[in-house]
């Protein structure tokens, strides 16, 4: 029996991304949808859900992408609510890249140091890959600060981690500037910047004189990258005492991360595959 | 050479049950076109009967499906006209799975009865599945009548049906209560309800009082049942000294249908399934 | 590692002609996708050239179709654009078959004339398969005469291809009606006609009374034909001392060239298959 991947895109184009890793997967056909709204979704799940018995539903599974993190996680739930008793099917979402971005970001932090005694920075903590590191990093153990241009805009992202976990939230920091930069790094051993395309977070110098920090993870690819001097394709790198990772260096991780995932949607039928679980699926690669 | 299914889908997001069956009965590759207008079939079709040899044509088909059954016909009747000569491929039309709906009911009450000399009784007769039941119960030689709330509109769907079958039609009625429910019932032994999602069109204690009746079918899966009391799981389950079946309790027989009929596209590449077709397959299935 | 092949069609709903030959042609999966503008290329692009590493993307491939050549031929160079260094895939433009349909017209012409000692006249020479055979004719060496109705667009068309091939170009003629048409081909031998479909260029007395004339080939299968006599299916026809090709009578050498372009595709990952490539693997295929 073939195994299905279903396609859910919120773009009008479907990823092809997304549709090359599937099927260097594990996919043998792909029925891929751009454009989708949460109320096609019913439809499109109940097509895979009632056309195979139960016991064959796990040839058929769910990947829900597209640029538009918020719309793509509006999706995915509209895809949970579709489920009901033993008809299901796996899914998983990664839109705009952001669960594996993520996962692989603190996996990689992971490999240079105990999570659970370390105090981790996200910049550009607010946007969707930065509020993922920093809540799998709070899962994880660590203590958290996640940053923002606008202090506001950082606390509104903490206290929704800390509802979101029941847990307590990371430490919203503003950090607007070389100064503030210089200030938050304060005590930090890890660094992850996943901040917007080709806008340096970190000049060099401020970077080079934290004196505690161990590793410093760069998730923007796009020159300018966002930790000046750290070259997208490090791969924990070391310079100036401390391990770096480029954002290419990172995709290693990632892509591992992704294809063992969607090989994971054609093993059982009852996968919800978010940040958390991805996460975990990761961290189950590294052995 | 591959199997390829060109679906014809008048929806927006092409329908994932559809592929899924096209798959798991024989289709190897799948072409899939949403938002189909009949203006953009011949360009469609070509496409299709002009890149491989007439001998091997049998291994490119059609499938036109969508929720919209009257669409799905047109751009059936658009294919049809594209083709000339031995310049054709197979085609199946199942718009919202009216025909192997319709196809499956009738072949279910037949496993029962002799159809010949029956009298059917099928309430939303006007809907797609109602008016093809009904046309299928007349060719196999059974007296209907046709059900709906509005006599004028059971009126015009029995004189569309005589004249598309050029032989006399079915009998309309209105049946908008319980009491007119229970006069229409009257003699008769087949009792299909095809009517809208989610309405109870027979009270049960008007079922279990019709004196004729021998088989009760119900295609509404959506509670609350179209025959209150004939739980949709159930598949010639004999209650009241008459045989029910529920919507799922059909769809069984519809999906083997559905099946052969894909399998049946890619075998010679000139056969038009639609009601007729679809329901003849249905007999042979029967064996 | 299975064969990719990313179509990109400027069509609403992408072409099935291309998508059934690519799939004849070694393609084992096709992400279709329709409506493509300029500004979806990169992402669509991307996805493709950093799924798989260099040494695999022979693997993956970029068709670029669609009825308006124009718009095909702007995808095309967009999705030039967006490669770099050995981050790319091979790609095809053959948008409305222009380039195939012109290689194969060039191509027949070539197998019974000596294209370097030959005056040819190309009727409809402004349209996108006229504009192509004429210069591809230019290349292989023959002299031509570019014609249309006007002849403000011939001179402009004729000067477009001096620009692009860096050459003296085609030479300019008006032919509106049998007496110019009769004029323009004086002293030619090859005559290609790929005017509009449906219109008749060439009465059969100015064919047949046309002394210098050796080779005619129309390109419009949309009776009535483009040459006057020449019937569609005819293929190297000889008759009136003149060897006649109809369009379906090349259409065998153009769906040849079409299929081994696709093959090419998956070989290498750096090929640009436009006009000049397409008329080159073309004659390679006639040995």
């Amino acid at each position: 029996m073939k195994n299905l991947l279903l396609q859910l895109d919120t773009d009008t184009q479907p990823s092809t991304f997304d549709s090359v890793v599937a099927i260097d997967s594990g996919a043998d056909v792909m029925f891929r949808h751009g454009g989708v709204t949460t109320d096609q979704v019913e439809g499109l799940v109940h097509g895979l859900i009632f056309t195979r018995a139960p016991s064959k539903l796990k040839h058929s599974a769910i990947y829900v992408g597209g640029s538009n993190v918020d719309a793509a996680e509006e999706l995915l739930n509209a895809v949970k609510k579709t489920f009901f008793g033993p008809m299901r099917v796996s899914v998983m979402m990664d839109g705009n890249g952001a669960n594996t971005t993520a996962a692989a970001a603190v996996i990689c932090g992971g490999r240079h140091l105990d999570l659970k005694a370390t105090q981790a920075l996200v910049l550009g903590g607010t946007g969707p890959v930065g509020q993922r590191a920093a809540r799998l990093l709070i899962r994880a153990g660590a203590s958290v600060r996640l940053a923002s241009r606008s202090l506001d805009k950082a606390q509104k992202a903490c206290q929704q981690i800390a509802e979101d976990l029941q847990m307590e939230g990371p430490q919203p920091v503003a950090a607007s500037d070389p100064t503030s930069v210089e200030a938050a790094l304060q005590g930090v051993q890890l660094l992850i910047a996943a901040g917007a395309a080709g806008v340096t977070l970190v000049p060099q110098a401020i970077r080079q004189n934290a004196q505690d920090l161990k590793v410093a993870i760069d998730l923007n690819a796009v020159p300018p990258v966002g930790l000046e001097g750290v070259d997208s394709f490090e791969k924990a790198v070391e310079k100036d005492g401390q391990i770096c990772y480029g954002a290419i260096g990172v995709g290693g991780t990632k892509m591992a991360i992704h294809r063992a995932a969607i090989e994971r949607l054609f093993q059982q039928n009852d996968l919800v595959l978010n940040a958390e679980e991805i996460y975990e699926l990761g961290t189950e690669l590294e052995g």
